[in-house]
């Protein structure tokens, strides 16, 4: 319908644009802003080294601020028939300044100004997720703190085992979240890269500062090898797929369970009404449809590093034209983990918990391991107090209606550890560094 | 032909036994080391909090040490119809000390004994995986420096570029291979977390002490929450083999660049006999088949992550029985990876490097964005030096012959900082703390 | 930026139904016209089977062919706050004819009602898909019989070999291109099964008559049982997705043989401007964007496959809402595939092949093979010829001048078999049936 | 442990070979019968078009016969040393024939004779799968028919919907078997051309009889263009692991069916001891481990296609030494469909179904749909009689105790139709044509 070649009255120009620029003017929108930055980084370091007169430094410094105010306030575009969006800001500052504007490209080539942009890009959209993974251990933690009473079936093969709680259960994907996020780690540092001055991967016959730029915008080091900032071309985007594809199995795996949780023939939570929907045909039905769509679109998350595989396989060293569509693989992967922890934040913060769950009868073998303990407890060794469980079980004579449980190790039922999980969390953001690196691009827009 | 259910002479519990235990017993045996470290650990704990009698605890290590001594010696091995290495080393133990090698799985489940297992050897791997990763490293440094003046073509979409040399392109794969260090860190630190006390995922009533035991193995700290010291089980394996798979890409990209390179229409280096093959039919091939087959097995090993996703995705929480399943995959990929970095640690010993390769003058067009930057430094703006040496080409006009290059700037030919790559490896490598893991594992044995 | 929660002046309610409804009305109004024919359909039986009296089912299909007409028309639109395209009908029927409207539901469910629509929907567009490979295919066989004479060297291991030519190469995509079309034939088989009747996955306890709905929508049979009509959620779209992962497998190969032979090092081909694209620093440079799109684009559908498998794995047999969510991956895919199979024929149609390319004497041991049968016939054995001739070109006395072939069998230089190659097309293609389904449909519209 | 370069007292070479060879000995076994097959029908070729003496024919087919029957004996096995199985067959020629043993191969390259053996070993594995598709499918319906009174709770969204029946759910397998089975048709279709006289992907200046050589191995047709047959190296085991990744599909899909419906929170149906295990520590213990280790391994198969895709991406045409390695993916992947096949066989064999599932009234809901109807007929429109019982439900008014079902159609609980499965099934196996091929074959060996 909408296909491209279908438009008989498309020239074949338009046809051919339509198919190498696709929706690229969208996610470049995206990249705007640290466009703009990077061109400061690295025009500052041009004068620095004299390639731009100090006094021509000022006028295009001012004018990009010019566009960066326009982009915070929503109003920039990119025009059509721009082929991007450093022709679009070097177009601005063409129209403003003359040929001035035409210097900022000196010691650049576009491969590595996208690739800077998109370093930035992710640095920040990084430190949005980490932000957003944190909001949601926050009320995990809290909904284990609340519900540390609340007795749960635990289950292993699908099969009743042991006594689990709901503060185990949330406690569990809170720390589990805090282990997601040593993959995003991975991906900030690779991301905190500085890749300026590698042009077009093979470096440049200017003396180029790049440790200048480096500072200037807040990069833990250079790439070093400029044959190697390009390789990280896609790779980058690797690592934080990556992350958020594991990410996305945590959500998923929680999804899951509360679907199941929810079915009748389970019973443990209730879901209010603005999570649920009622069915065409069924008049009885109140279908976890969120909880499914959380599943559903967090596992087809877990696709994309896999995609971005199969787009990168068996290419040479140096670039090639499809890096270009990782955008379209990562951009909105990164809405999409971000919606998806928020909606998982909702989800958590209003399902209702069944308390008593266990004081049916059908759930007194969970306590049968309680009974082996306490036998090993007076001397018995392990196997044969096992044996003699099973038996009375298989003899109908065991006695599981004493609910008594005493787990008092670490990370168990009676001693949730949520102190000792919520200082690893704060490890793992501190080792970040956000914070330095925000410092210095307030610096870059102050100066 | 071997297929499972064809031997008709095969009881039906057999094929059922092969079913579930399939090549265990094989992939177990390389847990046995770590089995018994874990038994070593896990006794002495319960000997300090009263579980076991101090004076069982000795006849108890003592065995277990033998035991240790002839897994190290080659010599032992899980007996048929043993179903996993648990249960072999459990009943060596009976066999010597009687009831006594029962008392050791108090407080334990199999779960939560497995996952100790495949925390330590996937610890002990992952070092094995970046002394393999740092000998390559060391190659390619002291090949960059040697070649530091071989030229060679820069392309990116396949067209010739701007001039790169060999000195460059081994030291990208020097600094690449730093960075894909950094995966294989999270996959260390997600190993280095104590399960031992999670039990069958739900802890246990007895009074353990899992601080003491994550001192005594050398972990960093326990997975606190018992229920997410399950939740890691196919995610630690998850990290390992994403951390393998970016190794892998990084081979593959070498690989391909080698197998072009090495093609006629390429001739930029050629390959020893004993990495090369004859054809069948034509007898003037050469064909560089170990280079073809690098990447060709590194490819395959970039699709293991994903495999690991279709095989636990949309499980609830909880142990699943195909958690067994996941060694399959983890195993032979360390394996694959190993050997992969070594092959490749032979190849690049052995390729042969041309010189002068740029002196032909298809090469010329290689040299106009010099001729660009020549007339920026001369004060003519970056766009309009362009379309001057740009008009230059289209006439015929340009005159590439001057080979005259003078990059400067850190990362590019001249200049290409492989002591500033060098300390990014040491900075990389020092986080892993090896030495603290090694050091805690003496003792434990020692003891 | 855009992200769901970030608006902070969004209710709760408008966040999560944009999570559940995301871009479902765009792809639903692809279905729109299906929905139509499926309704058409139903209550044609209904009256059959006595649920809807004869003199209902007049203005029923009167205003459901109104609606056909204005989607057909490109007028139709599912209105905000309408759920989705099925309400959107229904809404519409009941706001002209009242109640009776709403009897057009009775005997289905949404999930069959979604089921057929698609069903509908991927018949049609498997339908597009063969003629875009079609025409494909026909400029190749027409290109091979051109380019029969311009001899290619021929590869492996991305080594020279033996003579090939450009009537082969081309010859060689039209025949992989017949073969691809075996899946293309499996996914409409599977479309081509009438899902109408199977409601929610459990039937329906009226008397419905599903070979009557069968027959009038054109369908080879229904899908037997209701539940496996719902099985088949999820399954056909995996079996189309695959069938335009292979399309896309050879159209990826297809770019990466331009890419490299338009490489200076091969210099094979040349592109017309319409199809590159200069550098932003190097004036000399005509980059292969378009067939590195086509590349990229291509290989980034393979993918999808493996992305359905893992949106759907692991849920239990019923429908889930998540299956909602395989319209994001399919119907982007179909218009994708398309746009590919055009630019593909625009790229063969324009891409200009260089002639006499083997004359230059580095391709002189292309020939040795030739010298090796020319001794084979004179009744040396193959092995002992194969070793001479490897001895003269050891010894620099091959003399590989002659450029004479004489390649007579079937599929060789000298002996294309394009006919055989047009007839297995034909076969092909006549399988499919979709005269049958068309004028089936037709019928049903004219009814 | 056993990795490559560890064994110090290896040499280079020694590690290289294996590294180049790998398991392929072990894989080449599976090809031997089929390269003595392609032999005889090459030679018996050669032979006709005059480039072996009819003399000569005779004592090559005799000993390549007396090989045939040692491989059928089990007492074939490839030297060590030997690179593959063609040399191993050819040294055997040789040994008993002097030079008339090398003369088979003239006119081959090992490309073409490697890729007729694997096409050869497919056509046959692709019956042997099919046959054991088969034997399942025969049993579903047998148990479908027996069960067709045992009703079940149908779910959607894991929520109780409808009434459903173990009749429905075992019919619902059966005919997606034979759905399945489409995806088996296209690979066979694409394993039954022949590759023969392609060479090394560029044919032959021989004057080969293509055609014969198809007729005698019962081929349906040659691939025409000696290129696409080399193409088709790695797509044929694409179409294979596809149509094995869709069959497991629906294995893992009844297998997650088996293990919710043997949860204690189900209970719908018992396992055998045969087909469970008890856990170390929990004495009530009954998992199916046999049914999860059959999802989790038909899981692992669905991951195949995407590790081709990724194993032989971007590689441009022509042949390439890794295509060795889609052996180790292929060929395992066929044993583990097989056994799975038939450990579901024993699985849906031995469950053991519970009645009067629906008797609780927990399942009252289940019939709300029946009272919807029951109005409808009554002459209310659905969407009132909807909102009617839904109103009952609300106000708990509503009486499910009515088990009264009345499902008549094609499909449905009171109808499962059986035989239009059954005779699906029968046109789905008749158009493989297996027959014909068995009889090429027989003959050729006969002859």
């Amino acid at each position: 319908m909408a296909k491209l070649w279908q438009k008989a009255n498309q020239t074949t120009d338009a046809k051919i644009e339509k198919f190498t620029i696709g929706n690229d003017p969208i996610y470049d929108l995206q990249l705007a802003r640290y466009d703009v930055l990077g061109s400061l980084a690295h025009i500052t370091m041009l004068a620095e080294v004299g390639l731009l007169k100090k006094e021509e430094l000022s006028p295009l410094c001012q004018e990009l601020k010019v566009i960066l105010a326009s982009i915070e306030a929503g109003e920039f575009e990119i025009e059509s028939g721009m082929e991007d969006v450093h022709s679009q800001i070097e177009y601005l500052l063409t129209k403003k300044l003359g040929d001035l504007g035409k210097k900022i490209h000196a010691g650049r080539s576009r491969n590595d100004q996208v690739l800077v942009d998109l370093k930035l890009f992710m640095r920040a959209e990084i430190q949005e997720i980490a932000e957003a993974v944190e909001k949601l251990f926050n009320l995990l933690l809290i909904k284990s703190e609340a519900h540390k009473k609340d007795l749960l079936p635990g289950y292993t093969h699908l099969q009743i085992a042991m006594p689990s709680s709901f503060g185990l259960w949330f406690g569990a994907y809170a720390e589990s979240f805090v282990e997601d996020v040593e993959l995003l780690e991975a991906a900030f540092r690779l991301a905190n890269k500085n890749p300026l001055g590698s042009g077009a991967g093979y470096g440049s016959s200017f003396p180029l500062d790049r440790q200048l730029t480096t500072d200037l915008l807040g990069f833990e080091s250079p790439h070093v090898n400029v044959v190697n900032a390009q390789l990280s071309r896609g790779k980058t985007e690797f690592y934080l797929l990556t992350a958020i594809s594991q990410i996305a199995s945590t959500l998923s795996k929680l999804a899951m369970d509360v679907c199941l949780y929810n079915s009748q023939n389970f019973g443990f939570i209730e879901l209010p009404d603005s999570l649920t929907t009622g069915s065409s045909i069924m008049p009885h039905k109140k279908n976890p449809d969120v909880a499914e769509l959380l599943r559903g679109k967090a596992n087809k998350l877990k696709a994309l590093p896999n995609q971005l595989h199969l787009l990168t396989s068996n290419l040479p060293s140096g670039y090639h034209r499809e890096f270009q569509l990782t955008k379209e693989l990562l951009m909105p992967a990164i809405e999409e983990i971000i919606d998806g922890l928020e909606i998982t934040h909702y989800l958590v913060e209003h399902m209702k918990v069944k308390s008593d769950l266990l004081n049916h009868d059908k759930y007194d073998l969970l306590f049968s391991v309680e009974e082996v303990n306490r036998l090993v407890v007076q001397g018995i060794p392990f196997r044969e107090a096992y044996q003699q469980v099973g038996k009375m079980i298989e003899e109908k004579q065991f006695d599981g209606s004493q609910r008594n449980l005493n787990h008092t190790h670490l990370g168990s039922i009676g001693n949730l550890g949520l102190d000792q999980i919520q200082a690893q969390k704060d490890v793992a953001y501190q080792r970040f560094g956000f914070e330095k690196v925000n410092q210095a691009i307030a610096r870059l827009i102050a100066s």
